[in-house]
């Protein structure tokens, strides 16, 4: 273990959107393992856009990243050094290390994964995080029913394509909101949405209409703006809405929403959540998304980014939806 | 039975705050009755928020009022002829009868009810409707526990000043807001809540604050725009709103809603409703309000316009906020 670990640390809060220059790029010694502790090599870092709201200072869930230290985040990697009895260097694990090539735990966070039938990256997005909260969000928020519109925002993202293929596996017509035409193909032709709204396209109100001639009965909104204000005007009477994410306000003022009056008219039930709150339901979720993964049920895409230095710039670039599907750093 | 009848109609539908010019006073014969039908000679007819909403022509919840037909309106008055074998002359009734003198029912929707201890007018108010729509948004939607802050909007009218009283009885904190020093003091003084915020008084966020300094777990919101706006920067994690009304904006364009976050950031849980969707609800609720105004538990005020004629008036004046309590117009 001659090899030193590199960090990416929060330098400075941006105002706005982040910029490189919100990030330092640091080296720092491998440290010694004290009683019970274990050292991982990350392969993998996730990259979210709840990340955003942790670099701000202001009070939210959680409490905000500190400067100079490294940056919070999802990884999955291999135990090269354990002093724990429960993980053997070789084992796969995923855990919240952070933006590091190497990471030390005391075993607590951290959670042992099967790399077989599952690729270890999936254990960052459809089967971890991202696909938990598609699944807490579609079925114990919105609660849909068969023949009902499920309609969910960043349709092709980590989140929003797992929302759409458990809609359709529940018998729902499930339409995707997504930034492009590419986009889009991809939502219907490899998801099997029933359709998709190119947001881009300049007829969101024509189109969503168009995509959802029974109207909207639930919404997995991950992206706030003028696009959840205009789905508000789509929704039925006893609609739900899982508010996930707002990401099109995370680095600017929020938009004046006009259409919360829907809320009383169609008697709405809207509930904002966060997926680490309900880890009762992390077992049974996993277990789905899962199996749905190694069967091949359910698909994925991811983005890649090579190398720790790149992680800013495609932190930045999951912002502005330049991904599609799950959005990752390489680390070896 | 020589008098005729006096109705006001819906003459032509508002754009923006309703005018006198909006109703028609006209008179018509008493209709001859019909088997099992019943003539009401209505003493009391209830105002409402929510028949601005009616007046439009725009999809709502509810079918618009008709033009040229009598506006429709919760009503209590006397049996005065009877062909139906359920209902005698002198039984006193609760119905929707309309913006008229008499009114003739089939009974199905009529509800005959004791004034021996409870005022007639007070079953369109606490122990109506309104009242119901308090106890069902509070205690079905809200929930609060015992020491949690509770505040409602428009605290000093018909649904608000139960609201605030039911909230004490669960051992809350209740916060009014209300339009005016006077509202306020009788908010505050005669109904017992804990505080009041006089929106007029041009320290809304200022205000809110002090009055809530455990922030809110409940909201009864009955008013929208700014006032809703600015208390959901006030909400705690995991709070509810009742979103029962938003008679801030019946008469204009929707405020731009700027902290919809909120309901992110705090994992809220929003719910519309209408308390005519729960009428397995009513009867457990009527016997609480019924027996807190018996018992003198649950006080009220009413506004009273005397006569048919100035039925128009008073509705708009309820619209702007000129009543205290329940408003009312007394036909007899």
């Amino acid at each position: 273990m001659s090899e030193t670990n590199r960090q990416i640390l929060l330098a400075s809060r941006p105002s706005g959107w982040p910029e490189p220059a919100n990030f330092r790029l640091v080296e720092a010694p491998l440290p010694a393992l004290g009683d019970d502790q274990l050292l991982v090599r990350n392969h993998w870092l996730s990259l979210d856009p709840y990340m955003r709201g942790r670099m701000n200072d202001a009070q939210s869930y959680a409490a905000p990243q500190k400067l100079g230290e490294v940056m919070i985040g999802g990884t999955a990697g291999e135990v090269v050094a354990s002093k724990n009895p429960k993980f053997a260097v070789g084992d796969k694990v995923v855990g919240m290390l952070g933006w590091q090539l190497y990471g030390v735990s005391d075993g607590s966070m951290l959670m042992k994964v099967d790399d077989r039938h599952i690729p270890l990256s999936a254990y960052l997005g459809t089967v971890g995080m991202p696909g938990v909260t598609a699944w807490y969000g579609l079925m114990d928020i919105c609660q849909p029913k068969a023949g009902e519109t499920v309609v969910v925002t960043a349709a092709s993202g980590a989140v929003g394509s797992v929302v759409g293929q458990l809609a359709k596996m529940k018998g729902c017509r499930a339409v995707g909101i997504a930034g492009g035409a590419e986009k889009c193909r991809y939502v219907i032709d490899e998801l099997g949405f029933d359709a998709c709204v190119d947001y881009k396209a300049g007829n969101l109100w024509k189109d969503i209409k168009a995509a959802t001639p029974d109207g909207i009965d639930c919404l997995f909104e991950n992206v706030g703006g003028e696009i959840f204000d205009t789905l508000l005007g789509r929704m039925n009477a006893f609609s739900r809405i899982a508010l996930c994410g707002l990401i099109a306000q995370y680095n600017s003022e929020p938009y004046p929403m006009k259409n919360i009056g829907s809320v009383l008219i169609n008697r709405i039930r809207m509930q904002g959540f966060i997926v680490s709150e309900h880890m009762e339901r992390w077992p049974t979720a996993l277990a789905d998304l899962g199996q749905g993964v190694a069967s091949g049920k359910i698909k994925y895409r991811e983005t890649v980014a090579q190398g720790l230095e790149n992680a800013p710039q495609a932190f930045i670039g999951l912002l502005k939806g330049a991904n599609l599907g799950k959005q990752l750093v390489k680390l070896i």
